[in-house]
């Protein structure tokens, strides 16, 4: 048996509880799990990727097998860094469900021997998108039941200095 | 390290290259798969359950790793037997995406313990259903690049016996 | 001001915690709502439209202003009977929305002075259509977590006298 | 130049201002254009292909370029028959599309010369399936706005000759 | 019985023959109906939101229980303002309907005693979104038929200024 | 009998199989095609017309029914310029269909005398977008089994420039 590897590509600006639901679910699945978080320059963050990572790292420190890394680059590149042939993706509605089968076929081209495997968001978890939340943090709302804790004083933190 | 199983449940009715895609690919994946052949009695199916899995177990030799077994009953019961966490289901666009969304959340409801992962099925090889295809044969179409030989040799001699 | 009345039609077989919601939510925008208990006889219905009116009842008996009712007939017709210009239907993702869309301008043509609002169906109680519950007691599952307590007994009586 | 020819393929069961309408507007793009009324036994149709022909033909009767033929068999085996390359196929919504799509794939891989073209159908005319307006009729619904003049009434005597 | 009220929240920018619809069908609903326009500074709207409340008010000039409020906020604070329950939105399509499943299930978290409700746009008069409006106006374009008179000759006024 | 003529309007920036493949086929259904590259100065181009102009006829050099045009207009005035009552337009998933439904509406308003019609794209050949393309590039991937080879080339050359 060899061992079994997978990873979690996202921007995780913010990490929300479903993000933290589908690494649980992932995590579980295989021997070691990669959560990628991009460093994506073209993409307006809010939180630096450091302050991602370390909000994963805070909400999740209790699984074992998973570690998480910060990455500017194709996704299929660290796949082929740490030698995983598989991309786990959470997805909600078709919308999603069209993007991820998109990439999943760009990735495919790049490099032909990895998968793509969705898994169904839990919808009580997910059905609000992280640019929303940004836009509900914004107004003065109150988005605890939807974010970690300590992603919810970090965001009320980064709108106050905003402010 | 634990043996990683997965098993792929579908009615195969008839098989075709398509289903092959994912199975194949499905079993890189995991230590061992289960492939199951549904027996459900109240689909009217073109070929009896034995038939499907020897036509799965003919095309599919080479891999070393896959079992194809019969199972009437409830899916979960089937990963409860075998001890599996994990479906694995192919999906090629929103209405298979919805259906496999309600499918694994009825599951859920059933075994809280397992998961469902979506494959993105390969465009050119499974846009044409099951269904469609036993029309096209009973038309008379030459189906041979949607289906393994033996299926196609087999759907041949089923419609021969129909008419 | 005059009285707000609107209908939600439905076979409810089974009622499920889905609907319950629904009527919940809807009663509460109007003064008086109607749950019309569709007597279809093309539908091969598991329950009669007389024990489905009394699961909604028996579950809903809270509710004072609500009345449910049998109907046999177009929706239209039961509209302009009570005197209603409101439909109100629970829809969880594209295809229900396409369903009821369909609906909507069908029962525009019969009948123009009246509307469909349709209400995003709480995904966690709804994501399982009666439909798949059916199958599910057929197997002997356990839907004790999708359908009030009522129809649970019932439906277990249901399908002891069938086998 | 050589002639331009199509076909559009249906079951017109009954003729609706939609199909009226997806053939005004196909034959304005070809030289011919053959409309092809399929006799397709499995499903069970209210009027016979003759009947709907007929309807076809009264109401169109003042456009020159189309021919109306009933056909029983693969629809690609109709375009060989009178040489032309080219289905026409009105759609409404995602659901036509994506049916649409795997229909056009089948015939592709049957007869790849051919191409299928698809026509956005006027909402206001054709949001009314077929199969709804048999229902509204069944109920004594006037569906005078939805189909011509000579459908409706062969409707209403259809009904009364089945009650 | 008591009063009922909804809100209908929106850019408004320009105003459509099918937002005109859709406060029409909502305004004989309810017993007041207030039309929200949204300053959302971030997007970059053609019209001033007073310009927009003009063309509101001047084309509704005949229903006398609407109320048209200019609000720069989030739209359930304005509900909570004005004691109303109840938000009405249009929706043509799928892209609509999640997009607005996704504000209804943020609304919700931010005020569960709130319900969202979807009226189905008429297909015929609102296919063309304002964004497309304003660019077929910027192409001298007449889209008379598409935009109320007074909302036409201000998208003409507009776009003399800036060029 | 009449020539019959349509457009292909797009931006091709860059150029893909599935472009080329859309504009073959679309040749072979007219006596003559027009292939009509956008210089909508909104969107921001990764080549000029001029470039991308060339990388259609160069790689199409042997259609001899199609002609190349540079446009910076709507789209039904070129139709108006050129005679022709035609566009089509390639289309691979639910998002593309919604997309060119509201085009083609749009198109109607200002010019009802032409048609629309969708083509669907072949799945193999275009399920990678123009804009992932340019996202690929930029991380050095090789794309030369996505786009004709002197667009691979001119892509190389291009990021070049830009590093």
């Amino acid at each position: 048996m060899k061992e079994r590897t997978a990873i979690i590509p996202g921007s995780f600006d913010p990490l929300t509880y479903g993000h933290v639901d589908i690494i649980r679910r992932s995590a579980s699945l295989v021997d070691k799990l990669y959560v990628v978080v991009g460093s994506n320059s073209s993409k307006q963050a809010l939180f630096t990727a450091e302050e991602r990572k370390e909000h994963i790292c805070s909400v999740l420190s209790d699984l074992e097998n998973i570690s998480v890394e910060i990455w500017d680059g194709l996704t299929v590149d660290f796949l082929k860094k740490v030698g995983s042939p598989l991309i786990i993706k959470g997805v909600r509605d078709s919308n999603d469900f069209y993007y991820e089968m998109e990439q999943a076929t760009a990735n495919k081209i790049l490099f032909p021997e990895h998968e793509t495997l969705l898994m169904a968001a839990d919808p009580q978890l997910t059905f609000v998108r992280s640019s929303t939340i940004k836009e509900m943090v914004r107004f003065g709302a109150d988005v605890s039941s939807i974010v970690p804790e300590v992603v919810n004083r970090a965001l009320i933190e980064k709108y106050k200095q905003l402010t």
